[in-house]
């Protein structure tokens, strides 16, 4: 429903194209084909469709034509799939031929023709279809064009006939193709076929579904589905600029620029790659063969949006550099000890982390590189983190393992996260690093487990302490200024407990009145009581404390899972207990714990929102 | 430095293709200008230039060769520029010839050249240039190349000579030019600056630098100085794109994909439009007139880094939505009293935040308003931030205000936060609202004050307070569970203050000693003691409190100040007083305030929390 408000906005937009081109009626509609001269001249539709597979239409949208010479840009792309570039370039160039649309332009010494968007090039691309008969070929090219178009199409058989017995210039053609052995067998099936071809019925929304397949890399936007390989996307887009629109390709691409293909019915499908496709159907054609309308509507749209291919904005270091930062600011969820936040804090900047965001391309990844580079002084790991990263090329893959390489033979290990689906990237990274490099290369799920190991390498290297070590009661971080005496004092309030391996310690939903404090091990906070959930809120260990909900609020309800992540040793304060001891030394003593407790949450509320500031 | 590690890398792979095309050593040097033989054919330079400015090179990069038929299309940018585009067109037409390029290819009615790429064109197009004789064109020629170099270039006077003295093919076409009335004046003095313009010095760094400021939009990638303007740009790519190549421009799309120019002295110029420029220069042409290395080279590079400009990925979502939230979840940095919090815990779905990342362009804003519009169920107010917004094209502001024009028809307010630095957005918003819509269309300088006006509004609605209200001690969202003799008692250990609006109540490196409860006003909380800051930490009003470090751990020092936003009248209590009584009912006082401080911290603590994780 809501969808509708902005698609009624822009539509309306398109219907005021209607509007303003209503009365341009000039042209007259195509009458070498006697079937096509039956038609409305005053048809007149426009469909827009996104790689995202928003759909805008307005007037005759759904009205079926056929497709004629639209058909060839997809027809050479089946042809390039089933022959490789080399063998089509051989019987096809890709020339234009700067003459109008129905000259022969054929290569003077070889017969080739010169490119496939004239009719003796696209003759000569059917005969690159598989297929010993016109039927097989048909069928073929009917199968890759409803993965175009998103669902069946169908034959207009009349106008197929009418095409078949009146098409002497095609015939022609395709004798003369023979003569010069660019058609290599019988041209009679092959003719059959591409007048077939030419009669496949579509409407505006078609045209332009099957255009926004090509913008989106040759992946159907709405089905998923993909109609041709990723490689001769660009092949089909580029003969489709230098000679899609006949010897008007170069004002079109100077005034719309935009890879484009018309027809003598009257469609015109014009494709911004990466973006959009518009397609526009009104029948009256203009000397070069082009819909009037077709072309003006193009113009308009193409101007009032800037939707000229060449008219690109050049990309910021912002659209790409996410986020930079190091250790000495954002932590793992792992809760350190005050002398293990020390180390981190003077030792925090050998951890970098970059987070990057949007396309990676040449001039993106050159960026990157730049910011990487300008940032490794005394830096022992770097975070590289993929999780807002929408696409990486071709470019972009080679830079970053140039990147990659010059880090680690500085030593620097690199870890990387997020990167699945990333899918080139990662086939290419096992490539190159499968081998000796990748003890220097590391891959992550995320941020948080990347620095968590990072953080513990560097603890580790500074600090005797083990994750195994026992920390007892009196060197737990709120009890530090507390006096031997008054620990003492203190710990017959107190009880011990061990737990094993994910037994859950805290539930979510059981009453606060309990505090703990870890002797051994490690404890995972975690909305669920999911054991293989990444999503855990933090880690503790020993040294650490946990539930002191229960001494500030303790009617409240546990709002997370403490999980054991090991063998856990815990010292148990009841508050209740404590509070029931209604003398000054106890109320001293609980205040000294109350404050430290406070404390540990105001610095915890200190880097949290230092944090955010530097995210922000 | 550290930005020579990556170039040596990606140098090294320009050295190896040096290597690899070393001896390749097929084609002439061109020889219908005497002094161009004189050349050593066997020179080879490659530089790229991103639109970063990041210059990469390799072989005789600095060695200096005449720029020939490169000029062209820059001097078609300055006819544009000085005759408009409608002027330009009636005297030379932009389709390719599909001929060889020394045909001359006029149009047989007009005698209009076909398109400015050829030399035809290009003489047209000198004459273009303003300039009554030939040395103010070339004056006027010669200041725009400088402009696109980004340093003085100068004219090689032996070869201006040798080409005027022999250039009878050129002085033909001018005087059949001057036939057909296109030059219609003398043709002598354009000739000359032709020659003069073909004559002009260039190294391949040069050239890389002039393709990369057409790659930035028409402005020089180091000094930032415009060369031509940004609305024919596109219109200069696209005659390289269809003409650049002479008769090999459909086989150079197809193959490399980026608009070009080669010139007969051996250079060629490659354009990957938003992203970066190459430059190859070695003498030996082929019998088309482009260069065997130039084009080798380019080919190897376009397809190594998959450069060609059909081959676009398409943008998704993550790319241009940062995040999207709502008031629930993120508040602005003034602190809420708790039935503030609540107040806002209920209506916070009210206001919505969406922040967009990266390049608007048509498809990327249609994700937005898709985005946007999908969420505004109950909605009063959106919060559209651009503050990593690198760029919005024509498409994306025409989208977007069809948008804010959408939202404010169903009564949303819109607040855009971070648009500085967009000019033509701002621009564009200036004309559109200046009028009857700007009530609910504001701008705000970022998303904090945005969510402060929108909360504020929320709770002015919802509750009965206002900003200028008294909130008594025991009012106090600290002292709400305290008993009335609870409070009597504690009022003992507290003073009142007044401050001034600017005051300055707190200053970094104060002793922390002493904890402040606001009884009316407001105050701010910040790093520096500048008023006009908007970088303030927190915002506080009356029922709030601060400096709560007095209590957890008073030997600390102040980090930030507090200074008065308003006239203020604080109740402030002195810790070290309230600790020297040592006796029970003091000690339990003490305990329900520390443990009501620490739920404060920890209730901020979860939301930060909270907030980093919707963040990240």
């Amino acid at each position: 429903m809501k969808t509708d408000l902005i698609t009624s906005s822009f539509e309306n937009y398109l219907n005021s194209l209607l509007n303003d081109f209503e009365d341009l009626k000039i042209g007259d509609v195509a009458d070498y084909i006697p079937e096509l001269t039956k038609v409305d001249p005053d048809f007149f539709g426009i469909s827009i469709v996104t790689v995202e597979g928003q759909v805008y239409q307005a007037g005759d949208r759904l009205n079926e034509f056929t497709i004629q010479s639209i058909s060839k840009p997809f027809v050479y792309g089946i042809a390039l799939e089933e022959n490789g570039i080399d063998q089509v370039i051989r019987k096809v160039d890709v020339e234009p031929s700067g003459e109008a649309f129905n000259e022969i332009s054929l290569e003077d010494d070889t017969g080739r023709p010169r490119n496939p968007m004239i009719n003796a090039g696209a003759i000569a691309t059917t005969g690159l279809v598989p297929g010993m008969n016109s039927k097989i070929k048909v069928q073929n090219i009917l199968d890759k064009f409803n993965i175009y178009a998103g669902h069946s199409l169908e034959i207009d058989t009349e106008v197929y006939k009418s095409e078949s017995s009146t098409g002497h210039r095609n015939r022609a053609i395709a004798y003369l193709l023979r003569n010069s052995n660019i058609l290599d067998r019988d041209p009679e099936p092959i003719l059959d076929a591409y007048f077939q071809q030419c009669s496949i019925l579509v409407n505006c929304r078609d045209l332009a579904l099957m255009g926004a397949t090509l913008a989106n890399n040759g992946v159907h936007p709405i089905t998923g589905m993909r109609a041709v390989k990723e490689e001769y996307v660009s092949k089909v887009l580029s003969v489709m600029t230098s000679s899609g629109m006949y010897d008007y390709s170069g004002a079109w691409l100077f005034e719309v620029g935009m890879p484009a293909k018309s027809g003598v019915s009257g469609g015109v499908l014009a494709v911004l790659p990466g973006q959009l496709a518009l397609a526009v159907y009104s029948p009256r054609l203009d000397h070069k063969g082009n819909s009037v309308r077709g072309l003006a509507v193009c113009k308009k749209i193409s101007n009032d949006f800037g939707l000229h291919m060449l008219r690109t904005t050049a990309v910021s270091e912002s659209s790409v550099i996410r986020n930079i930062y190091d250790a000495t600011k954002v932590r793992s969820k792992h809760f350190r000890r005050r002398e293990e936040i020390k180390e981190l804090d003077n030792k925090g900047s050998e951890i970098k982390v970059i987070e990057l965001s949007g396309e990676l391309r040449f001039t993106t990844s050159d960026i990157v590189t730049s910011n990487v580079l300008n940032n490794i002084a005394d830096t022992r790991f770097i975070i590289i983190d993929f999780a807002k990263v929408s696409s990486i090329d071709k470019a972009a893959i080679n830079i970053l393992f140039q990147l990659f390489n010059t880090l680690m033979l500085k030593n620097i290990t690199v870890l990387l996260t997020k990167t699945e689906n990333k899918f080139n990237f990662l086939k290419q990274l096992k490539l190159e690093y499968d081998n000796e490099n990748s003890g220097k290369l590391k891959r992550f799920a995320n941020i948080d487990e990347a620095l968590e190991y990072c953080e513990n390498i560097i603890l580790d290297s500074y600090s005797d302490k083990s994750a195994q070590n026992i920390i007892a009661i009196e060197d737990n971080d709120l009890f530090t200024d507390f006096e031997a005496d008054e620990i003492e004092m203190f710990k017959k309030y107190l009880t011990t407990a061990s737990y094993k391996k994910d037994e859950i310690i805290i539930s979510k939903g059981d009453n606060a009145d309990k505090m703990y404090f870890i002797i051994s091990g490690q404890v995972k906070v975690s909305l669920t009581k999911n054991k293989t959930s990444d999503k855990h809120l933090a880690i503790l260990s020993a040294g650490s404390s946990f539930g002191e909900l229960a001494i500030i609020e303790k009617r409240k309800d546990r709002s997370a899972y403490v999980i054991a992540d090991s063998e856990v040793q815990c010292a148990i304060l009841n508050f209740n207990e404590l509070e029931k001891d209604n003398n000054l030394t106890t109320k001293v003593l609980t205040l000294k714990l109350v404050s430290n407790i406070s404390r540990m949450l105001f610095e915890r509320l200190n880097r949290s929102n230092e944090i955010l500031n530097l995210l922000s």
